[in-house]
């Protein structure tokens, strides 16, 4: 139970009912479930190995009381990697709003995210690492919340343009660089020591500027109308 | 021994002396264990999850027949990893020498490498998809193959900004930006419907273009002496 504090963000504790009786473990809810499931991995083991007998083993209950909370070990998987890309949306989302506007903006969303691998966030490193391997449903889900991070991002971009009166070429396009670059290259600081990961920000920063100003420039070159956007 | 096919550049054939007796298996090489290998693995089963006795089983040898040539499952697993690498280059190395130079290049090269992904390369299929899962050494295998990639991307930018005449800023940087981004795209193609594909394509184009536009008005706006290369 001391891996609830790791999910703020779940909150189906167990109601007073739910008290355990003696030698028996306490009626077990999703959160605990999805923290034995973290428990479990680590930087070498990744979401697909996971067994439910496991899960259920590392959870304290019978494989039979997964079942009450999620349909298999690929459900279990799928809420992860949903967790997973809500937690670091929220993240991103105050550190945006903490910058402002450009130039601030990349430095601060960019010392966010590494600041959170560096908190050593069990479920980034599951978004970052495993969004290419896994079940169907598991890939869906992983493209899903980067299209959600997209989304978000697009809609910053066309407001800082704006803000700027620089262009933005394809925004949706922009943003879809941005997202994807910036999540390969997290991918690689999770191995990394940290005396590396002050390059790898400052990579990363570079990375996302030269985007930005290529973007602007493409624009400047392409008529209005015939954005793509 | 169908799979030699798809496997070109693994040349230890048998020798005549390892010809099989009646009922027995012929002597196997690397090249059978790495087909054996690949055939287990599929669009939703990552390299880590095989095993010693699976593979041996898959390629018809006993376990320690196995030993001859790797000294575990992890050690097949980078030898995977540096295969696809190497294909890969030699693929891209084609296109980049047939498109010559700017702007044909960009589209070559993405055109070639999504032909390699539609030709359901499995080989590339690990390369894209698992370079952040898997043991410490296998993750370790595929950043080097990432390294080599940059690094012959780097020499190409800067031979094409020096015939063009146009700035580069922070040439291994650039190089960097675009391995990881078109990676990282590559490896979402490999869920996609056919007809998602040429959509793929042209954002990848976009995407390169993107960040080389922006590398040349990031040096146009800085002093020669500034650039970080």
């Amino acid at each position: 139970m001391t891996e609830r504090t790791r999910e703020p963000s779940i909150s189906d504790t167990p109601s007073p009912a739910d008290e355990p009786g003696p030698g028996r473990r306490p009626v077990i809810t999703r959160a605990d479930i999805i923290a034995a499931a973290l428990n479990l991995l680590g930087p070498t083991r990744s979401v697909s190995t996971l067994s439910l007998r496991e899960v259920a083993r590392e959870a304290g209950i019978a494989p039979n009381s997964f079942y009450r909370h999620f349909r298999d070990v690929d459900e279990l998987a799928v809420a992860l990697i949903d967790l997973a890309g809500q937690s670091l949306r929220q993240i991103i989302g105050v550190a945006r709003q903490r910058a402002g506007s450009e130039p601030g903006v990349v430095q601060g969303c960019t010392d966010a995210f590494m600041e959170q691998l560096r908190a050593d966030d069990r479920l980034l490193h599951i978004l970052l690492r495993e969004s290419t391997v896994g079940s169907a449903a598991f890939k869906r889900a992983a493209e899903q919340q980067m299209n959600f991070f997209e989304e978000e991002l697009c809609i910053d971009l066309i407001r800082l343009a704006a803000e700027k009166n620089s262009g933005l070429y394809d925004p949706a396009l922009t943003a879809k660089a941005i997202t994807r670059l910036v999540f390969a290259m997290g991918a690689t600081a999770l191995d990394m020591p940290e005396e590396g990961r002050a390059e790898l920000n400052r990579q990363i920063v570079g990375m996302v500027r030269m985007i930005i100003a290529g973007t602007q420039a493409l624009a400047a070159k392409t008529p209005a109308e015939a954005h793509p956007s």
